[in-house]
């Protein structure tokens, strides 16, 4: 049986505009639409040369989800038969996950692209955050305390956010109050074993990124890394169960014996900002709490970012 | 003393439409005058706030020109008084330099400039080789065998070339034959001691990277890596004077928070072009020797790249 899933987060992965919704069933699959025009057969070519490429090592890999080939199924909007791609269902198979998904690059055009793209992303990159930071965050939800309450931003809010307000998006992603309570600042309880730790997402960024130094095989213009954990794990003590993975691929480029340095430099920028939240608790009482004095020293306790 | 320096590679640097060159002392410092409109106190501003910034380490700081302060000299075209920033003089000071200048960056544009500017860089980048490998030759001059045979290709020429070009032009920099010889291919034969070595051009870069990779200060907007050595004393068999030296601050925006994404992803796409030269001898002869094959053999074994 195929659903439509719940937890989307980007904008294009959604069903708008008249074009169906992925799918999902619940053995654990996730059905994407092929897209129109050649983004799809561009996307199932980066996947088939990904799968099969040998030189791509495991713990790599697994930052990529899982490709099972193409599918021709029922569209969700009811439009008939259409190919759909077959990965690995990343997040709707969680009950409660908190998502952020991360267009990395200051660029998300491409010197193959056609002239009117290129012009289109050259503008949004510049009235977003990807210019200034090498990244923006295209889709967040993040679970408050209580698992039914989601705090899910618009995501024109959050594309273009100036660094202070990434890093505090970024504490909020990691902390036990909720998100939207503008009384209450992020206490940065999960840091420590959500970004941090030799398997929590700060350990895969850093994986991801001496990959990039070397490969030059792809270029991954336009694509989007989405971090995925459960706080309901956190708040019963289990083990993180974070989880990086990287997404659309309909703008892969060959590289050409070329590094991808327009990811690569994004990439490091997302690292340096998860860096900091690990390495600077005192950061957090001294800019982000700095409305309430007599919170403050609550605060700095909760605050468990001991690093790495 | 002064006078105009002989070794000046870069296009901007020279005296042209009128404007002053450089000068230089006996004393290795190097007179530079500042350019007009706002571009000349920017990069006063930088010097003088980079020089006294006491959180630069010092295996850094030593990648950046030595800055003496600014002094109102007579300027080199005989138009009077004109102020010159005073820096340490990284290559006239040496007989017969080999030197490489790359602007690193895949855009040498940056949010503060105005939109002219903007446009003009965007143009630029994208016929120049910056869009696709992160960085551009803007001038070079080899030595050959022979002191007195120098290679310097016009600036035009080595702005756009492809990855493979770049490759090529980076074995003839570290080459003992001459460069501009068509009938002979580079031979690598400083490699090790040029670019390898604990402290040679490769670990220079690699000091630099960590550096950008943290510092979120500055943004060197259209700076240049300035690689320089002494063929002459790799044929005497003498220790490597090999040196990185970061010019050309005229652009520089503040960092706020920031790192400098795009220095430091065409920075790694340098530094991946000369790893590979260190770690790949093989590619000696199979692509680039592959004109001459009774010569593959001799060439092959002179590629002494035996890595770091």
């Amino acid at each position: 049986m195929l659903k439509v899933p719940d937890h989307q987060v980007a904008g294009h992965r959604q069903a708008r505009d008249g074009k169906p919704s992925p799918l999902i069933d619940d053995a654990g699959r996730f059905y994407k639409p092929l897209q129109d025009d050649d983004r799809g057969s561009k996307e199932v070519a980066f996947y088939s040369s990904f799968s099969s490429n040998t030189r791509v090592p495991d713990h790599v890999r697994r930052l990529f989800p899982v490709f099972h080939g193409t599918q021709l199924i029922e569209a969700s909007d009811g439009s008939g038969l259409r190919p759909h791609l077959v990965l690995e269902d990343v997040v709707s198979s969680r009950s409660h996950p908190s998502v952020m998904d991360i267009k990395i690059g200051s660029r998300t055009w491409y010197p193959e692209a056609s002239e009117d793209y290129i012009q289109r992303c050259f503008k949004k990159d510049r009235e977003t955050s990807s210019l200034s930071l090498g990244f923006r965050i295209s889709g967040l939800q993040i679970y408050g305390n209580e698992e039914s309450r989601l705090w899910k931003p618009e995501n024109k809010l959050v594309q273009n956010l100036s660094a202070a307000d990434v890093k505090v998006v970024l504490k909020k992603f990691v902390s036990s109050n909720f998100p939207d309570d503008p009384n209450s600042d992020p206490d940065c309880s999960f840091a420590a074993s959500v970004y941090g730790g030799s398997t929590g997402i700060l350990a895969q960024l850093l994986e991801l990124k001496a990959w990039f130094e070397d490969q030059t095989t792809y270029h991954l213009n336009s694509c989007s890394v989405l971090m995925v954990y459960e706080k309901e794990k956190m708040l019963k003590g289990e083990r993180s169960d974070a989880e990086v993975k990287l997404i659309d691929f309909a703008h892969v480029t060959e590289g050409k014996g070329i590094i991808d340095h327009n990811f690569l430099g994004g990439l490091c920028s997302v690292i340096k900002f998860i860096s900091e939240i690990l390495t600077s608790p005192d950061e957090c009482t001294t800019k982000v709490c700095l409305q309430d004095s007599d919170k403050n020293t609550n605060d700095s306790e909760n605050c468990t970012t001991e690093g790495m």
